[in-house]
């Protein structure tokens, strides 16, 4: 009777097991292979069963329709249907991610992925220029290189052999200024100044004043070096005059500190712009007779561009990863002042002013643009030279900084000159359009018909306050600030979509649907419209960066 | 040892019984009372655990941080995260529901709630008014009534004591000119014409003509009444001259024929518009000495009305549940043509026409909006006496088709009259505005500053098309429309917000936030630009009615 009992016990337990785990198995929304109407029923019919006995509820698969167009699978507990993130990601375009911190994990939802800089106080036209203390123009992958003879950033954004393009040489300048503001006082190894320093050359050289000579023979097999094993800093300077002929060059050997690999930025008179093959990265410096040359170089950048110019790629080198090992003279040539430092970014921002004033037609005191710029649909293509009122107005931010910085008279005289083309209109190579034939605007893109960008008009608005600051009330740089910002005022709430903003308002020009501003876009016209408050207290100004800053954490205007 | 060995068993059987079960419950994120940080971790590391081992993954809670501000309680299934609804609901006003058919529940999402009516072609001034054949202007809480005088509604909609708002008129009869089109030919049943049918009339009455007399005297206790039982069809015509001073009145009894409870609808020169208590509705006609009245009552509208005059509101009354049991008639008077119908849309219909007629002001053309509306913040008040372009539009769309249908002149008089208002600037009595002072706009609120609503303007522009259809075309109804079509398609472009539409442009007068129109005005947009598109082939009014269509299932316009 025993043996049975235990028989019974053990077929009573099985049955018992099985029961159970199918029971709580399926109120898990276990997979379940097949998706037949019969299975649904019986799901339907187990739910409300599951559910009428526990409050809590039990988790279901369930089909979710989706504007009757499409189907997604969800879930269901109780009277809560929950719908997957990566369907709510790809309709309503917000962004989420998993993270771990304080011991455990949550998901963490976000509607925008942009940053807002709120302003420390009132802007100062001679202080950091918005926040582009945290700009990093020359590592943009539309940055070619920082051309070595100009000393300051080629794009490729419309024209992949590389340009000049004014707005974005301002921009470099302007970034190298605010961090000249914002970061610790560089650290600085003169390496050769014919004075106190004098560098440990191997080869043929000589001294003349406080320059080093060199003169490679052509029976000599090796060039003039220097070694040297220096960490961190990698902004080099140094003052060259090439010959020409002699295929001569100045080369930085750049190692890699944990492999044993070695790079040769080499820096001559017969190379393009920038050209790079294996290990060795050239750069084309200016070789003019008897004019020296004074050359700024990030030798990170320049190695960055290099690699990308192989198509290798990589977002940021490390400046704890390298050293510098050699610098080598090649050819026939002098040299002074070499030093290594931390960073130079006076020296970049003066190389960019002294671009724009180099480079400004003395004219009509535009700075072109030398490239086609395809026109949206239903708009015409710019044709190479247009002007942009958005790089006119960074050039006298720019130039208003370096006269303020210098006080030398040709940045203040390039400032005011560069407002001309605020006077001409965009159709006869100006930067002026009208909203409705009366509103004045300064047109990024001088389109036809006007595109009315709103951050180029705001940072050309920036542009007139920084030069009009310079000069008596009543000059037109006031003028034409004080008309632009009575549009803006006007005009702005034009650019509220209720849950965001638009970039420009094509839409009303071309009949079009509203070209919504992307997030980072979206957050430049809040950063900008929290700068302009601080020195105007309209207050369409605060308010609606109040609200557009609200619209980035999911807020909306209310509908009726 | 057998009893060890069975005891041993026992035991063994326990812990498996208890191991699974909580395996398995663990999986099924099962509601765990604590949130304390050491249950997170335990969590996570479980689930890192169970997912490792396990390719469907498993269910547990996860906390959904959003945007930084708040947290709600989420879902986690493997990689998958899930959001509920209830959540996604408020904060991107999505609407959703359980839905069982086809034997099986899913959840249905919407991203609107509103209808579109696609024209089936080209537009008729002289068909139905857009899908206005679905409209029950009568129905509307804020119809107080439909006056017995003047057989149209009166609104509360700015003034809870009620007024005769032209535009709601003129829908009243938009719809009822709708669904006289529309629906089948009414049923209807005449109960005495003195001709070929005669009341089964108890009490002192007597015959004039083909006209009932009835003369109550004062030593008599029971009124006039005859009996009937009649169901289904509840709409109630008669000619009445009642004697203003004998307490006169005309009762219908309307009883529930499930409950055995009755309503008198009451008819009387001494009521107020309308009055309502117990089983009682007074609704007052006029009285004039020697002037017949031409009453169209549905019954079933005038108890609803008297219900919600109580606080006793109900949304429909079902007509299969009643039936018409009695008529009585009080004091004195005479009556004539006594039916009851099924409808009586084109009598309604020109009740609507001869208001408009009847209250046009014969110098300005306009009909007056005689309350204060209160302007939204930033605007002023709307003092009473207003015209609407809305307003006068519908009673052009009305008074034409009103023409059209009876060809009697007073229609199309009052009809080109009513185009006055839109030669007068909306500040200064009329309703004409200008967008930037210089694109002409209709107004349907003659606001300062002029808030350009869009559906009041596009109803505006359908009148004017309505009327200049009867004209010839060198007539000022076409230059009116012309003008006005062409400030729609420039000025289209401006309530499109990407994801939705602007119920008008008060944001760029008021330098506020946009308002969003909600989805049923949405839809109405949609409609209306459905219907110009027939009459026009403009791109920007089929491509913007194509969008805005999609905006409806939750697509977007691009950013760039």
């Amino acid at each position: 009777m025993m043996r049975i009992n235990l028989k019974l016990m053990c077929l009573c337990v099985c049955i018992c097991l099985v029961f159970l785990s199918v029971s709580i198995w399926t109120r898990c929304g276990g997979e379940i292979p097949s998706f037949s109407p019969s299975f649904r029923i019986e799901s339907f019919r187990r739910a409300q069963s599951l559910n009428s006995g526990n409050e809590n509820g039990a988790f279901e698969e369930i089909d979710c329709h989706i504007n009757g167009d499409y189907s997604i699978p969800c879930r269901k507990e109780g009277d809560e249907v929950y719908l997957p993130f990566s369907f709510i990601h790809k309709y309503f375009e917000v962004y989420g991610k998993m993270a771990v911190y304080d011991g455990y994990m949550r998901f963490e939802w976000s509607h925008s992925y942009s940053k807002v800089y709120f302003p420390k106080g009132r802007y100062d036209p001679r202080g950091v220029f918005l926040y582009f203390e945290n700009y990093n123009v020359e590592l943009r992958e539309r940055v070619k290189c920082i051309s070595a003879t100009e000393g300051v950033p080629v794009s490729t954004q419309w024209e992949s052999t590389g340009y000049y393009y004014p707005t974005q040489v301002a921009q470099f300048g302007l970034a190298h200024y605010s961090k000249n503001l914002t970061e610790p006082e560089p650290r600085s190894r003169i390496f050769d100044d014919g004075l106190t320093v004098f560098g440990n050359w191997s080869g043929k050289v000589s001294r003349e004043n406080r320059h080093l000579v060199f003169n490679k023979r052509e029976n000599e097999s090796r060039d003039v070096h220097m070694l040297m094993d220096h960490v961190l800093d990698f902004v080099l300077t140094v003052e060259l005059l090439l010959k020409a002929g002699d295929n001569s060059s100045f080369t930085v050997v750049l190692q890699s500190r944990e492999k044993n690999e070695a790079w040769n930025l080499h820096y001559s008179c017969n190379s393009p712009l920038i050209h790079s093959e294996h290990q060795d990265v050239y750069h084309r410096i200016e070789c003019n007779e008897g004019k020296w040359s004074f050359l700024v170089r990030d030798l990170l950048v320049d190695l960055q561009k290099g690699l990308a110019a192989q198509m290798k790629p990589k977002k940021k080198l490390l400046r704890s990863k390298f050293k510098v090992t050699a610098i080598k003279l090649g050819g026939s040539g002098k040299l002074a002042n070499l030093t290594l430092s931390s960073s130079r970014h006076l020296e970049q921002f003066y190389l960019a002013a002294d671009w724009l004033v180099k480079h400004q037609n003395p004219v009509t005191g535009g700075w072109l643009n030398p490239v086609r710029r395809k026109g949206p649909h239903g708009m015409k293509d710019l044709l190479p030279g247009w002007l942009s009122a958005m790089g006119q107005g960074h050039g006298m931010s720019l130039l208003a900084r370096a006269y303020h910085k210098s006080k030398r008279p040709e940045y203040l005289k390039a400032g005011l000159l560069s407002l001309r083309p605020f006077h001409a209109d965009s159709s006869s190579g100006g930067v002026l359009a009208h909203f409705m034939g009366s509103l004045p605007w300064y047109e990024e893109y001088p389109t036809e018909p006007p595109s009315f960008v709103l951050n180029g008009f705001i940072y050309s608005l920036i542009g007139l306050y920084d030069l009009l600051t310079l000069v008596p009330k009543s000059h037109e740089a006031t003028v034409l600030f004080n008309q632009g910002m009575d549009s803006l005022k006007k005009l702005l709430p034009l650019f509220d979509n209720g849950s965001g903003s638009n970039y420009d308002l094509r839409h009303f020009a071309l009949g079009a649907a509203p070209n919504i501003a992307r997030w980072d876009y979206h957050a430049t016209h809040v950063n900008q419209l929290l700068l302009l408050a601080t020195i105007d207290n309209h207050t369409v100004l605060s308010s609606t960066a109040e609200r557009w800053l609200g619209y980035m954490s999911g807020k909306r205007a209310q509908h009726n």
